[in-house]
């Protein structure tokens, strides 16, 4: 069993075997992509996850979600705990950048599905999480327009970047860079294995709390100064498991233990927000009225709970392993964790 | 008492006392403003609310919401049951101007307060709420700009227009045209005379579920085809009463029984959501460690719940009665209400 | 078409046929019972439902809850939303007498499942709702011991009585008699018939609200003088559609639109609970890890809310209709609704 | 600064002082007392918590609530979320005592506030934990009855012991005894110093997945077989820090963070419920109508759930610490958390 690059700690520390490549694109169909926006006093980006290679409105998919602290301005969360489905891919960017993409899933969205919003026809409800880059960003500024979210999503694929890049260009963990970050876990269930991938968008925690495999916080404080917790934190969990939308919503609230064993306690200011989805049980937009579906034995619903919390622990820790250290538009520096890690 | 054009039904029916216009803005400070784009297929429009005179990001007012019926696209519902405040003017516009409007929200923050975003600061949580006009308005054309928002915030007062009007211009309420509408009721409490206001943007119901002051729904349907409730309501009210954010998601969820008695179930399709806030207990940005509060004793939780669903039903019906015949971008027709009421 | 003995009214005003019996045991596999105790002071009863023939600890079934006003002391309300299910009968009774009735529930399924709490197996989940009949019963004496709940259990018939009986002894409408009642309505989905019934434990809102199809309220406050609102109101609904968990707690939710229509602004010192329930889709105690289930479609949700609507506000109407005049342990009279309506 | 009995590891992983007792009743006026039942196959027992030395039903205290996961059985959580406040000692016992525990709070609260539940005055809302010690104590006997409730509500004092006494006598965390727990924060508010105290009855978690300051979970698993997670956590906070109820609520749910750094993922069968009270604005029962209280602003909430979570942690480990090894009915043995602890 490997956890590389956190083998000698995380062996024993962890239980469940990662997937093929340890991402969430170990789920087949889910396939990332990101851009990022360095020009002028920009330190941001966007990144897109694709849930499915379908027209995922045709074929909504079955999802759950948790605010762990709203302190966010994620869009599409109202509906999501009501219809327990999402319908669109899901792009992550600046917290004032929500708005912008939304408008471009939308139109992606009646381009693929001319009927949207006429003849009395339902509308559609993009999804996009945010987190708070300003710290490196020059928030204000924006930065983020509707061509850089065409180009994530259009380079969305099942291999990609971590760390300081897309979203996660201009984001801080624990006080350090960092960043986008993905991690998977195998779910056996009788003679079938199963995955679970999580990603995360991370800009969460206060440097004097991190804990990373139980060592304490002072290996991390030599140098710089402690901040505060400001930021936020998305994780996005998929599975190709027969979960509903309730055990999708238990799942996601999961992250919540993850973010505890790092040290968080859900700061004030942090937008806390997780989402699960299940790549089974597609939702066809004209389908049959009564339609079969499976459903997992809520008698396993532990080893899943177990695998949502290893995946987004270590989704949040190749993070801030990824993440280059960062000049910030006012000339302020980002450290890399990578290098208090490295030196042990 | 007058419950204007409506009182030969509503004495008795209702209880409470109107406030001195009968609408939202007889709750001190509080301001609504439209616009609307009539041009080309655009059937649509902007209306703003302002909640306060002052600067409302450095004085953010108690608020609570109820989300009804979640089938919505609302921006801001993330924050707001987890701080219980608002901090942003409210915009009201169709389901595909979310993300505009919100931007202009977010920059109009920004410009009164420089710091938002900066140094580690908290963004702006904007608060923007939709219905689906894509019955008469051609939706896809999206017909919401930056400059349609800004209008309708600069043209706030406390008189405004009802019916098919700004956000309303495009609406329909089951299955007639229609609209904004606003009412208000007087709470006694001890010597005290305080109000409260309630605001919507009415685009629910299906023509055969209407119910008003208890006519069977046949008087409104003898020409008409019916149609499914595809539509959406938001019900926002304001008060001046000491209410804490607990009491306020407790009252808004009473739009939920004005719903009920026009003919309402609280339709598949619905974004049924509302929000109440109270003009009093501003939270101000940088204020005492241990601010002193009022509190409205529960003891007269009742009187507070009534007024909150008088004051909606009326507003609902408002919105009907103000509401012209209207013609769709594609030439179908919305009849007037008025007509079919007034008729007997 | 029938509403009997309604339908002078109730024609027009409600749109869905009614099951063979318009109570919830048109659903099959549904029974009720009642006992009652008037010894002394007491005048209180305890109700039984049971939701399939079943042992339904070993086949729970899908449920959903909705609290529209959480004044109330109703047990199992902790664990419904969580996993979305139901796994004892339901039993209704005073207040005061949930404790009692638990323990009751617990030691039947402890007969009936002899392993529940042993070796680190699960317990029990009893479900018990409640609301005050302190206005004509003494309810500091309790009156409910664990054979009254026994009896309850052991009488369910697909036949019971309604109004002022079991549970509903003691229990007092907008200011009248009543009581328990039930009404049930059919669903057309393609070719296929489906039923779904309410069930209400009927002791809320306040006689100068009440609308009844439309009918004024001051029909009906001639005579007695007008009191608050210091009840609640349970509804339970049964179906035999294929809904899952969040299907039925968005159904269940939908009872706060029958409320309203009968003049209800939920109030504050009213528990107003909902629980919705299918007979679909059991989950086995021992089942397979990956269970197929059926699913209807959200397509038709609208057909399911309003018969959801139109079942509960029936079976409200029916308790009161059926409710005998009553005379409270100290003397104090409650009026039978029935005169009032049948006067005209 | 003192974390004993876990200095060595505790300080630097723990940030903020404990209170002078380090337990919940550093908090002024909190008061708890135990007795245990050791007949026969009876491993179990009563504890109770008192808030305040008044009649807490005419001063009802906010309070606000999370079920961090709801498979459990506790009495009173529908009406704390709606109103915001407790209004009776809290009771912890087994799960199959919660209807008996229930029952007594009503006929306390009725011999102290005769007025309950008579002349359509409100009832009671009895709060009652629980959590199920079946894998030690025969849970099926019940064991509990009222007597003992009455014994450990009269017990109750500022010092109480932890561990293996009271309703944590049959408890098992991590597959080891345990048991009851507590520890305090101090909270610094300008000049002013507030305490936040935690107490809670532990059940939970599977021995593989425990984590103490980082310690890998291996070292606690060489001598004993691992098993399921099948318990539940209850975690009580109380504070003197003028909260509101929604504040309250979010402070509750910070319970969630001290789980997962110990290692649990909110195991399916476990009621993790979590609760926090302030002793401040006591909510007189005939109080003025509009009453003045005081708020701490949201800018220091970080300082409160830190001291939450810390607080929580540090109880959790406590009632480990404190809790003898234990030999259940069934004579299987629960080993002492202790003694793999100190080995080192």
């Amino acid at each position: 069993m490997s956890y590389a690059p956190f083998d000698d700690a995380a062996i024993g520390y962890w239980q469940l075997p990662t997937g093929r490549t340890n991402s969430i694109c170990d789920v087949e169909g889910v396939r990332v992509g990101h851009v990022q926006n360095m020009q002028g006093n920009a330190r941001t980006g966007v990144t897109a996850l694709l849930p499915m290679a379908d027209n995922i409105y045709a074929n909504k998919l079955p999802a759950g979600c948790a605010v762990i602290n709203g302190f966010g301005k994620s869009a599409g969360l109202v509906q999501v705990p009501e219809l327990g489905e999402i319908e669109t891919p899901i792009v992550f960017t600046n917290t004032l950048g929500v708005g912008i993409a939304s408008q471009v899933l939308i139109e992606r969205a009646i381009a693929e599905n001319p009927q949207i919003g006429r003849n009395g026809s339902a509308t559609v409800n993009p999804l996009v999480f945010e987190c708070n880059d300003g710290r490196v960003n020059d928030i204000q500024a924006i930065g983020i327009d509707g061509d850089l979210v065409d180009a994530a999503l259009d380079q969305c694929d099942t291999t990609f970047a971590q760390g300081t890049v897309g979203a996660g260009t201009g984001m801080c963990t624990f006080g350090f860079a960092g960043g986008l970050g993905s991690a998977s876990r195998k779910v056996q269930i009788g003679e079938q294995t199963y995955t679970l991938g999580s990603f995360v968008l991370s800009n969460f925690g206060q440097r004097s709390n991190i804990r990373v495999f139980g060592q304490n916080p002072q290996k991390f404080t030599d140098q710089t100064p402690d901040s505060p917790d400001a930021g936020s934190i998305i994780i996005v969990m998929a599975t190709d498991l027969p979960l509903d939308s309730l055990q999708l919503s238990r799942l996601s609230l999961r992250a919540a233990a993850a973010l505890g064993r790092l040290g968080s306690h859900y700061g004030h200011h942090s937008g806390d927000v997780a989402l699960a989805f299940s790549t089974q049980n597609a939702r066809k937009l004209n389908g049959d009225d009564i339609v079969v579906q499976q459903r997992l034995s809520d008698r396993h619903a532990d080893k899943v709970f177990l695998a949502g919390v290893e995946a987004t622990e270590n989704a949040i820790l190749n993070a801030l392993w990824h993440s280059e250290p960062h000049e910030g538009y006012d000339g302020s520096l980002l450290p890399s964790w990578r290098d208090f890690y490295e030196r042990g």
